[in-house]
């Protein structure tokens, strides 16, 4: 069977917007000193849609490390409302993304290296794989919703991605 | 002056109810397994309340780190939402709360030392400390409102409280 070598990239502001958004304490973002100068407050860093009837929710995800090479076999997407993932572990992670609308087959796969204080806000319909923490067992605060209504549709690529050992 | 000595208890979800929901990965609350076997989901763990006509907004709160003895001289609350803080740096932190209802004069208060997994969500009205990171700067995802009216009221303590240094 055909593969697809999928090489990690950075994971930039830029890079990630066709997908969402990037949450991070960052100068690129509205950020202002509050409680007598001793917060910084980096503000409304995620379009947060809790879609039809539905209401904001916080979990925790306690996410298995993968080992790499790392098969991506499935995707899936949330098509009624955003989805934010948030480490709490402090360790970095791997997100792959394809755009909202027609599932994709393999091709349109991109993958990121998210540092340990990066999330990202997958926005409603993005395709993108479940948790992949790489190190050791993690957290993640996840944003998302509760409602009614199927929201979660999964898809069986055509042409497998594999992610590859990270260098270094 | 007289003041108030604040021993920090610590921080359990009995303990906690009378001012919100900690947020933890925790066997006592609901969970399940997803993602083939590789991720547990501590589900729905605070009750995000965004208030009338407001949105649920998520942002970082970067805190420069107190040192103890620390003077609690002054308490907030949000009227119209709920605000949630969880930490990304794994390290502990201080959180100071009195009921919602008359401003607390000071004898009200009470001081939990919270560890590194564990986030707080404080309730409508909820007095508290504003953020006190301990030992290093310290990152919090935290999840409130964005919307029109005034949210914020802060009081003087009549009494102060001092938070003494911890033990060990």
């Amino acid at each position: 069977m055909t593969t697809l070598t999928l090489i990690p990239e950075a994971l930039t502001r830029e890079a990630f917007a066709p997908f969402g958004e990037l949450i991070e304490a960052s100068d690129a973002v509205r950020h202002f000193t509050i409680n007598a100068g001793n917060t910084e407050r980096y503000h409304d860093l995620a379009r947060i849609e809790p879609g039809p009837d539905g209401r904001v929710i916080v979990s925790i995800f306690r996410g298995l490390p993968r080992s790499l090479p790392f098969r991506v076999e499935m995707m899936e997407r949330h098509p009624l409302a955003s989805q934010a993932f948030i480490p709490m572990s402090g360790l970095p992670y791997l997100v792959v993304v394809a755009p909202a609308g027609e599932p994709p087959r393999g091709r349109e796969l991109r993958v990121f290296l998210a540092g340990g204080g990066q999330g990202v806000n997958y926005g409603p319909g993005v395709w993108h794989h479940p948790l992949l923490a790489l190190d050791a067992v993690c957290d993640f605060v996840v944003v998302d919703r509760s409602g009614p209504g199927p929201n979660c549709d999964e898809v069986v690529l055509e042409v497998a991605g594999v992610i590859p050992a990270l260098p270094g």
